[in-house]
């Protein structure tokens, strides 16, 4: 099933949503609040850009399931182990994030969905996650919705 | 050589591509299939999504050199062993896919590329492949198109 | 605070940059020039691609900050070790920069970033930088933007 939007003038939307963890790594399903967002733009087709704002976190797709959330955060802490903190040059800065900036990177910072019909264009699983690996403090994601 | 739009009304199209691999780990070109999509879009100027719909799966932009194919297959097989399918929390579920979730975070789910008179904007070498994980079943990969 | 764009036209603006690293490995912060190029462009609503043209770079947004950039090396070199230099496939053409290609998919391929009041929209320490993993040679970034 191909679509070809009939073209129009283009829209823009943006939305921050707020998180504060009480573990230092979690990952969130925020799939609902970016359909919402997408909801409010009044986008009919287009792309959401949805990013992490701060550099020890992530935002991206996989599945909702406890397991597989057990794997990545054993798998992140096998590849940069949060301790010792003193392995990190990062950290000779006072910090003790240094390992989070590297499953940041692992995890990616950020997640572009197509939307068709108003909707997240997503396969049967997909679900959008925000990753922390620095928690406890307030942070935020960005949500860019542009299309027509 | 900078180049400036003129400014137009927004379109948009959609395409999904479907495969089935033989092997579970696999990766296939399908630059030619996403030019195509871009030129039945009629988009000039704007930008493609490729992403995977499921959740095990990849598009990434790389070389199409089976060499370096075999490099990337070692290294993702040695972070993320597909067995003991024990060593995954996700595969008490009754999968056996735990590693495929966490190949397909290191080489991404989706990629954007640059559309410039109507053609993908790429560099000498680059090539856009779907990388399967969890291959031998039927998975898509969606094709989001923006632009003027 | 959400904010909507009116619905206007849409332009488009692309620019390259170029680089050539002194060290085979080297991150460089790029982010004046594509708030420059956003500048250029006159979109005040959009999104900004900044993508690697070579296969063996990166773009991707964290902090400027040595002892973290010392940390990303370190961590890079021990997953995928430049040398031996026949521990890859890939090497088998006559590259000696198979490593460089796994690097560049950890640290990704491009970034995409929101446009908001004709600036970058960023969060407290993102910065933009190129991830040069095969250096010593002319390469390219390539900045496409789309908006209103």
């Amino acid at each position: 099933m191909n679509e070809t939007g009939e073209g129009g003038t283009m829209k823009s939307y943006r939305k921050e949503l707020w998180f504060e963890t009480r573990e230092r790594m979690a990952f969130l399903n925020i799939t609902n609040q970016v359909q919402e967002a997408v909801t409010e733009s009044k986008v009919q087709e287009g792309v959401a850009l949805v990013n992490a704002m701060h550099i020890t976190a992530s935002v991206f797709i996989n599945d909702d399931e406890s397991g597989l959330h057990r794997d990545y955060k054993q798998f992140l802490e096998k590849l940069a182990p949060h301790e010792p903190i003193s392995q990190y040059r990062h950290n000779d800065t006072g910090e003790d994030n240094g390992d989070a900036h590297i499953k940041r990177q692992i995890m990616g910072r950020e997640v572009v969905v197509a939307i068709t019909n108003a909707s997240l264009d997503f396969g049967p699983w997909e679900q959008i996650f925000y990753g922390e690996f620095d928690g406890r403090r307030r942070k935020r994601v960005l949500i860019k919705i542009i299309g027509e």
